[in-house]
């Protein structure tokens, strides 16, 4: 008998992955390609789907269906609609063009959300009817699951916690607003407020580094050698992030916020402190009640198992709505 | 053939009303007692089941449930609990005292979350999937519905906004915390902007009266009258919630956000400034697209209306889970 398989695609700033995932959780195979390679979204769909459908036909696999995650992804409209760090602008239709090129179903939604699912259906919010995730990359993505239910809000847009204020008229964000939480918490986030304590005088091993290829990971190396401005880097970070938590909380009120993402990967560093500022600012009813957990899906595999279990989870939605 | 009957049970810091309805959201009767009348919880239960035992014999009414909306409280455990506005103290059983009383299904919910769920049926959220209600009484309380469902939280406890951070280190909260959103954009919260600027001698007519007893009405009539201060205050009130809920609205994405309780009574003294201030703080995908209603429920039966509403829409949860 045939295997039944969906397909996981993560569209990312720099590369694209596609998964050949069953609906336990296994990748079985994967296809990567650098974003850069496709001059067109129409490119991207017509290599990627004579890939899929050779694949699917090689191994006797019976395809179920594709979901995509991506930034700016509308899961309603299944389009990528004005994403600032993809090569292509305007609002890509790119569920229908997926679906006319492989005759299956396919499904979007923002890799965020994505990443929720798959935390759901594979990972640590197994079980879990209320929960949010943080993913902690360049910017700060959202997906808050209440109800057992991905919450999508009336537009496909719902979950957008990186565009909270975290500091009223604080640093201008991508976005033109300002005090934005991910221009805090992120991995762009903490190397901006290194680089601004730096531009002050303060010391740091950073220093050494020409300031335009400061990272993320360099903070969190300095941090790891006792480097004080470092430390210091992240106990502000986990502080602006625990105190929009806090605010998270009073939301949806769920039992666990699971980080995702390169920064999350900093580990106790950033989780410790996290902890003590989300429970120093929780109302009371709160406190004690809501865990903070790290993701626990394999790194590479956690966007491509998001993206999959939109077919395996969000299925019955998508006939509603399209 | 007997009518089929639900009571909804508005339980207020001053009045407890019982008002028994149809399905179609007519109130037929009600009945009213002061809450002080009560010593115990259990002399409420006793007094008000007698007589909607009584009323429903008499009149031939099939009773399908007791709704209940009150401050503190817990849809998961049906319970009042530490309900800072009333009389008793502690952990009330409510709904188990009601339903070995009246041998009936008994539910219940706090008050704005009671509110969402009369407005979803009854009022201005009817056929909206994605909405939040906002009180604006003593406090602020709100009620959050996505993909057509009430957020409870894996608690019970979700929809906080009140005590969410307008202001960080803003004014102090009955809550412990600072800056909470009700301790500005609220009846007691406008009240309390107007006496800080007072008492830094800002001129308006309201200094005519005792400063203990100023009211927010009093604040709309001044403002009303033209009184600069007072108008100061409303536009002062509208920014801050209007921040508060560009924020809101980055969370669950509604299609409207409705205004409910006395402070919205203030109509667009409030409501254009507010407009303006959200539109102006939300995220670019959101602009334009999300209306900020009054709610048109006759405000007295709004709260007995959205009690009773918990039988009608939320009996099938109750059985699942208790």
């Amino acid at each position: 008998m045939s295997e039944a398989i969906a397909v996981g695609i993560d569209i990312g700033g720099t590369n694209v992955v596609a998964g050949f995932t069953t609906d336990n959780g296994k990748i079985l195979q994967q296809i990567h390609h650098p974003i850069k390679k496709f001059l067109t979204p129409d490119d991207l769909v017509k290599t990627f789907s004579a890939e899929i459908l050779s694949h699917c036909k090689l191994n006797n696999w019976q395809l179920k269906g594709i979901g995509i995650g991506a930034p700016n992804g509308n899961f309603f409209n299944g389009t990528i609609e004005f994403a600032p760090n993809l090569p292509w602008k305007g609002i890509i239709p790119l569920t229908k063009m997926f679906a006319v090129e492989c005759i299956t179903t396919a499904i979007l939604t923002n890799d965020a959300n994505a990443a929720a699912i798959g935390e759901m259906i594979f990972g640590a919010a197994k079980g879990l009817h209320d929960f949010i995730i943080i993913t902690l990359g360049t910017g700060l993505g959202s997906g808050i699951v209440a109800n057992g239910e991905l919450i999508y809000g009336h537009d496909g847009f719902a979950g957008e916690l990186g565009h909270t204020t975290a500091i009223r008229n604080g640093r201008l964000c991508g976005c033109g607003r300002k005090g934005c939480l991910e221009t805090y918490a992120s991995a762009t986030g903490i190397v901006r407020t290194m680089k601004e304590w730096m531009s002050n005088g303060e010391e740091t091993s950073l220093s050494k580094i020409p300031n335009e290829k400061i990272t993320a990971w360099n903070v969190y190396e300095a941090a790891m050698q006792n480097d004080a401005l470092a430390k210091k880097a992240f106990l502000f970070t986990a502080e602006i992030l625990g105190q929009t938590l806090a605010d998270a909380v009073a939301y949806t009120s769920p039992s666990a916020i699971i980080l995702f993402g390169g920064l999350a990967k900093s580990g106790d560093l950033l989780l410790q402190p996290l902890k003590h500022f989300m429970e120093e600012n929780l109302l009371q009813i709160y406190k004690n009640k809501v865990k903070i957990l790290l993701s626990n899906l394999p790194e590479s595999d956690a966007a491509v198992l998001g993206a999959a279990a939109l077919i395996w989870k969000e299925s019955k939605n998508i006939f509603q709505t399209i």
